[in-house]
């Protein structure tokens, strides 16, 4: 009798045990190298968002492609990557408060941060943080452009923060943050325009105008103006940019290797990953995973370390014991959840890539 | 002018940045001591749940009161665990696969684990980890007693698992897992009975009979024959208990402070945490979380770091930087997503417990 070869997720799981996120570091290059030559082509700087892998390792593969300068969402982010040697670090978030003002202060002494600012108080609190640096420190205004998230909701008040801005006397602003909705040009670009003609009334020019997200490549550049764009998600891809039309199946680059470890009867099943490892974040989407090997079965609800399987439409059903491969349906929260990759090239496991900065809440 | 003194939520803001968890550890306490009370007076061994802490800080609290062993679902738990002194370790799940049986084996060079399965590839599985070890090993079957979760659907099924494992020659049949639904009571109970006689017609005497989940403890000991309770939330509880009715806001033990960073308006607010912090595992209540000071106000949608508000029905709705404690729908999968809980006793920080056993996802 001679066995089949195993699969490489089956010599994943023989070698790392399951649940185990693998990182297909040749559609990781694919994936940075299709979007810095988007941007390229759009003389648009690409300054990804590292929310979705929160690994200096793919961040450098960012930079070495072209990236200019990263994204993070949280301080505790901005801490690793300056740790790890980055410097031009947008903060697309709002800091405030007195811990928060201390670590920005920190942060200015090894890194150059810019911090988004929606509201006075997080003018004041850069202020303060550019005070206990003892140098100046850059902000951009966050603009609500159609989203209903965080930004201010008019030009004018974008007007009234470059006020504030200028009145401390140790900020430097640096220009707009934009998230503009999908199909909402127009409306981000009336807003800029405003905003930017407000800025020079004020003697001031926005050199960053930034725009954001994995979906929005499609609009890249058609905001006139627009300087750098914040793509996290291309990176590795899922099964939302899937349905969102910005990737295929072989644009995902993580999948979860996962076994199966539960048969009740011929139409049910269960993998060996839950809420804590596929994340409840599932975008709703039709199923809470996409099962490569098997996709007609459908993975339709979680417990924490259980992922209920729906096998009624599969031909041939996975056994327990079966190896299987699944696409997340959102993977930034789902890196979130572990503490490594393992990577692999070629269809061979290369290494293992610690994910440095989840964990940090703050 | 003087300040009002700050509460306790602002210090540690002030001290530990927001968002941050916080645990109470007076509640932690009063819910051990209500729970162990619960346990002696039905006469039932307490094995708690340690997914929902993954502390053994939290677990030798729980041992401490009278807990006999403890419940883990995860082998890379019961690994850290075992690291921390706990031997009576009972893992609630299928272990099966060649990565899986070598770290089996090495857990009872130094452990006493009890692992469940409800199928014939765990209990090679088991039994082959126990010649590795060499040495015997404990077993109990799970039943499906009506969740539709894991374990044998019938009895029948229990008895065949009960011969495979007799016949292995190094395995220890040590009884049975249930985890009735809510008022299934009787259907549990008729399911025990049969297995049992199934076992005792093989010569085999469950010595373990385990129940499990906080809501169930309604029922503790009702199904006869019952030797031991599993609970894991009922040590912070969460919403989804207050909701299920096994707690009070005041049971409620574990918050997560949180800082109001953006006011889009009148209405709308965000807090500064999202779906990384809160976890989109939101048990179909209404709303996000419960903020304790403004109970008024809805956490209706999460983005990754944004918790959006609604704030209409606030009569004094909160202001940017502005401190929150929040209540998390479902405390287990929240202190899954981060690094440490800080500690307080009497309104007072005490230290910092570090969430041992999150990030290793096998």
């Amino acid at each position: 009798m001679t066995s089949a070869p195993l699969t490489l997720p089956e010599t994943i799981a023989r070698d790392y045990g399951t649940p185990c996120a693998v990182v297909d570091l040749d559609r990781v290059d694919r994936n940075i190298a299709r979007l810095q030559e988007r941007c390229r082509a759009a003389g648009i700087a690409n300054r990804p968002h590292i929310k979705t892998h929160k690994s200096p390792v793919i961040a450098a593969m960012q930079k070495a492609a072209g990236a200019e300068g990263i994204t993070c969402q949280k301080l505790g982010e901005a801490e690793i990557f300056a740790e790890a040697g980055f410097s031009d670090i947008l903060i697309s978030y709002n800091i405030l408060g007195e811990e928060k003002i201390r670590r920005l202060a920190r942060l200015a002494q090894r890194a150059e941060p810019i911090v988004a600012a929606d509201n006075p108080v997080t003018v004041a609190a850069v202020a303060e943080a550019a005070r206990q640096a003892g140098r100046s420190l850059q902000i951009v205004i966050e603009c609500d452009t159609g989203r209903r998230r965080a930004g201010v909701e008019t030009p004018a008040e974008a007007v009234a923060l470059m006020e504030a801005i200028k009145a401390t006397g140790r900020l430097d602003f640096a220009g707009f943050l934009l998230y503009p909705p999908e199909g909402g040009v127009e409306g981000a670009q009336a807003f800029l325009d405003e905003a930017t003609a407000g800025a020079r009334a004020l003697g001031l020019e926005p050199r960053i105008v930034s725009t954001g997200g994995t979906p929005n490549l499609r609009d890249l550049g058609r905001v006139a103006g627009t300087t750098e764009h914040r793509a996290g998600t291309y990176v590795f891809n899922d099964r939302m940019m899937m349905a969102a039309g910005a990737a295929t199946l072989e644009d995902c680059a993580l999948t979860i290797v996962a076994t199966v470890v539960s048969r009740g009867g011929a139409t049910r099943g269960i993998l060996d990953s839950g809420s804590k490892t596929l994340s409840s974040d599932t975008g709703k989407l039709d199923g809470f995973g996409l099962i490569v090997e098997h996709p007609e079965a459908r993975i339709h609800a979680f417990a924490e370390e259980h992922g209920f399987l729906d096998l009624s439409r599969c031909a041939a059903p996975p056994d327990v014991g079966d190896v299987v491969s699944v696409v997340p349906n959102h993977v930034c929260v789902v890196v979130n959840l572990m503490d490594r990759l393992v990577a692999t090239r070629g269809g061979q496991v290369v290494g293992e890539i610690p994910v440095a900065a989840r964990g940090r809440i703050s």
